[in-house]
C-alpha cells in the first residue's frame, strides 16, 4: 500500500475506431454513436513526460502507469493487485527447440487467474467513476469471473452470461462473488444475444469486449509492462491468443503510445505480432487467408481454450490492422496440440497454463520450424491465464 | 527480466533451533545432527546494509531481498515469479465491522496459487545449488503442488505424498508437472511415515516442513514485503493460518532480522501474532491452553482448510515462542465459520480465498468482538492461498 503520487491521467477524448470522429471521454459511453464501432481512448502524449515521472515505480500493479490510464480520480480505483506480472525465461524449452531467447509473461498470476483482471479492473473503476450501479457481460469464462470480482469489490450489481459448457469452476467462482449467472446454449455470440434481452431496459452497463472503451485501456498495460521489463527493448516476435482481440489491440496501442511519448524510439522496430487462434474457432485466420470477406457469418465450435471461442469478434478490423502493420500472422492450433503444449510447459518449465497459453507456445514451435521465426530472434509468449479453472477440460490427460 | 545487481548473500551458518549449536550452511543439511530439530539460517547482519542497497527494487518477486536469502549463486535460482504479492485494503469489511485499518496480503496470486511457492522456490534453488537430483514431500496439498512445479522447472525428480481426501485439483496439477503422486489414508503425519518408507534409501531430499532449513527462508520474505509495503511501519496485529508453522515463524524471523539490520528501529513495536487454526485440528490451541503438554500425541481430523490439518507440527516450540514473544494468541475457527468468511470476502471484497485465509478473517472478527483487537489498531490478514483448488470442498455452498 504505497502512498500515491498525484500522477494525473492525461486522458483527452475518445475516437471512433471506424470514422475517427471524436467523442467525449467525460460521460458514459458504449460503442460510438456515429458507427456503432469501438471507441478508443486518446491521451495528451505531446506534453513532456519522462519514464521516471510517468511510472510510479513503487506500485506493484498495472496502476504504475496511472498517467496513461483513463481513471480521473484515484478514489475510484477498484483494484485487487492486477498486473505487474512476472516475465520468465524458458531456458529448458529454448534449449530443446533451439530458441536463443524465449520468454513468457505469466498472466495466470493475476487476481481471478487471468489477464482479464486488467481490463475489468479498469472498466469497473471507470463504471464507478461514471456512476454506474451494475454491469452485465457475455463471456467465455474468465472475463465473467473478473467482472464478478471487481463488481463485488466496488459494490456494484453483476450479471454474467456464459455458455452452458463452460467448466463449472468459472460459474462457481462467480457465485462466491455474489454475481447472478445465466447459462446459454451456444458460444459467446449467443450469450451476447441473451445479454441484449436481459438488459433490454439498459439499466446495466454492458461491458462486452470493445463495447465500452476502458477494458482495452486495462489490457494495454501488458504492453507497457513488457517494454519496461525488457529494459525498453522490444521482442522480435510476440505471440498472443486472440479471441475478442483486446489483448492484441491493447498491446499494440501501448507500443504506439510509448513511441509517441518518446519512451521507445520513434524508429524502434516493433515486434511482429502473431494472433494465435483455436482450429475450432479461427475467424481471423479464415479472413486473412481469404476464405471469407470477414467474420460476420463465421461459425465456430467449442474448444478447450474457451477464451478463443469467439466466432465474430467486433474488433476483427482492428486485429487485422495490427497484423498488417506489424508484418504479423494469424495461426490456428488444434486442441490436441494445446494439450501437448500444456504437458510440455508443465513438465519442462513448471508452468500450468491455460490452453490459450499452451496454444501460443505451440504456435512458436511451429513458426520456428517453418522458418518464420529465426532461432536468434527474441520471442515472447503471452500466457493469458492459469489452467486451474480449465481442469474439467483436461483432467486425466496429463 | 531485470539485469541483476550482484547483491551477494550474507548467509553465514545454520544453528540448531533446540540447542543453538552451529552447523555448516555450505553442505547439504536436513534436521540438526545434534537434536534432530529444525536448522535455522543465520546471516551477517552487523556489516552495514541500507534498505536502498539491500533491496533490489526493480525485481518484482521475493528475490528482491536476495542479500538476506541463502542462495549463493544466482545461476541456481529456480523462480516462477513468486512473492511481491499485493497488499490490499478491505474498506467494505472494515466499515461493516468497525475496523479503522484492515488489510489483506494476497498470497493466492503466487505461482501455483499459494504462499508455498516462496518456500519451495527457495528450497529447490538450494537443492539445485547443493547438487540434489530429486525431492520428496508429505503435504496437505499446496506444498506438494509447489514442489512439483519448482522441481519441473529445475529438472529434478519429484515425489509427492498427500492424503487421499485432498481435493483432486491438487494431485491433478502435480501430474501436469510430471511428479509422482502417492495417496495415503490419513493426515500429513501419515504421509510423513510413508515418505520415510518410500525414501528409505535416502536418495531423495525430504523437503518436509522444517526438515530442511530453506523453505523457512522463502517464507520469511512475507515479513520483509509487508514491512516494505507498509512503509516500514508494522501492523499492530498480524493474523496467520498456522499448520506446520513456517509462515508464522518465518515472518517473525524476518522482523527480527530487519531490526538487527536497522531497517526497523530496534525499539519498534512488533505486531501481536495470531496463529489461526482449524477447530478440527488445533494442536497449538490445545497446548497453549494447557490441555496437553505438547502436540506429540494430538489427534486431528480433516478440515476444509487442508493446510491446517497438521496434528503434530515439528515447529510447535518455535510457534509457541512467537506467540509468547509477541504477546499473541492461538485461536481455532470451525469449518462453518470459514465458509461464512469465504462468502463475505467474496461478496464484499471480490476475493476468492482459501479456507485458511477465510479462517484468518473470521479470527479477526472474533478478536475485535472480544476486545482483544481494538478498533483503531491496524490489522493485517495473511491470505495464504486461492480457493481455486479447494472447489471440491466448497462447491454449491456459495
Ligand atoms: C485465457 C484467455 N486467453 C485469451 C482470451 C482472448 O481474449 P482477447 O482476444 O479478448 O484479448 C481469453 C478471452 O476470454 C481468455 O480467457
Ligand atoms: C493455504 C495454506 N495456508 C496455511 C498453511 C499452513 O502452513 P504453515 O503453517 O506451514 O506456514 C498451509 C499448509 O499447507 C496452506 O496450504
Ligand atoms: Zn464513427
Ligand atoms: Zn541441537
Amino acid at each position: 500500500m504505497q502512498t500515491l503520487l498525484a500522477t494525473a491521467s492525461r486522458l483527452q477524448q475518445l475516437h471512433c475506431a471506424a470514422c475517427h470522429a471524436p467523442h467525449s471521454a467525460f460521460s458514459l459511453q458504449r460503442v460510438s454513436s456515429c458507427c456503432a464501432q469501438p471507441l478508443v481512448a486518446d491521451y495528451d502524449l505531446s506534453a513532456p513526460l519522462t519514464r521516471a515521472a510517468g511510472i510510479q515505480a513503487t506500485e506493484n500493479s498495472m496502476w504504475r502507469y496511472a498517467a496513461l490510464l483513463p481513471l480521473l480520480d484515484e478514489a475510484n480505483r477498484v483494484s485487487l493487485g492486477e498486473g505487474w506480472t512476472p516475465m520468465l525465461a524458458l531456458p529448458r524449452l529454448a534449449a530443446r527447440y533451439g530458441f536463443l531467447d524465449l520468454r513468457l509473461k505469466d498472466e495466470g498470476q493475476n487476481p481471478t487467474g487471468s489477464f482479464k483482471a486488467r481490463g475489468l479492473s479498469m472498466a469497473i473503476s471507470k463504471a464507478k467513476e461514471l456512476g454506474v450501479t451494475g454491469c452485465i457481460i457475455p463471456t467465455a469464462g474468465n472475463a465473467g469471473v473478473a467482472m464478478a470480482a471487481y463488481c463485488a469489490r466496488a459494490g456494484l450489481r453483476a450479471v454474467v452470461v456464459m455458455p452452458r459448457h463452460t467448466p463449472q469452476a468459472f460459474r462457481e467462482e462467480c457465485y462466491w462473488y455474489g454475481a447472478e449467472v445465466h447459462l446459454v446454449d451456444g458460444l459467446i455470440n449467443d450469450c451476447a444475444a441473451r445479454v441484449r434481452e436481459l438488459n433490454a431496459a439498459g439499466e446495466l452497463l454492458d461491458v462486452s469486449t470493445l463495447k465500452e472503451p476502458y477494458r482495452l485501456e486495462g489490457k494495454k498495460t501488458m504492453g507497457y509492462e513488457l517494454a519496461e521489463q525488457l529494459g525498453w527493448r522490444l521482442p522480435d516476435v510476440l505471440l498472443y491468443p486472440a479471441g475478442g482481440g483486446t489483448g492484441l489491440i491493447g498491446i499494440w496501442k501501448a507500443l504506439r503510445e510509448m513511441q509517441a511519448l518518446g519512451w521507445l524510439p520513434a524508429t524502434a522496430q516493433l515486434p511482429r505480432m502473431v494472433a494465435v487462434q483455436a482450429a475450432n474457432c479461427c475467424p481471423l485466420v479464415e479472413t486473412r487467408e481469404g476464405r471469407q470477406v470477414n467474420c460476420q457469418a463465421y461459425m465456430g465450435k467449442p474448444t478447450i481454450a474457451n477464451g478463443l471461442a469467439v466466432p465474430r469478434p467486433l474488433g476483427e478490423p482492428l486485429m487485422l490492422d495490427v497484423l498488417d502493420e506489424s508484418d504479423g500472422l494469424a495461426l490456428a492450433i488444434t486442441d490436441e496440440q494445446m494439450l501437448e503444449g500444456l504437458r510440455e510447459l508443465g513438465k519442462e518449465e513448471g508452468l500450468f497454463v491455460a490452453p490459450e497459453g499452451a496454444a501460443v507456445w505451440m504456435a512458436a514451435r511451429h513458426l520456428l520450424r517453418t522458418g518464420w521465426i529465426r532461432p536468434e530472434e527474441q520471442v515472447l509468449l503471452l500466457n493469458t491465464g492459469s489452467a486451474q479453472k480449465y481442469l474439467e477440460n483436461i483432467v486425466g490427460l496429463a
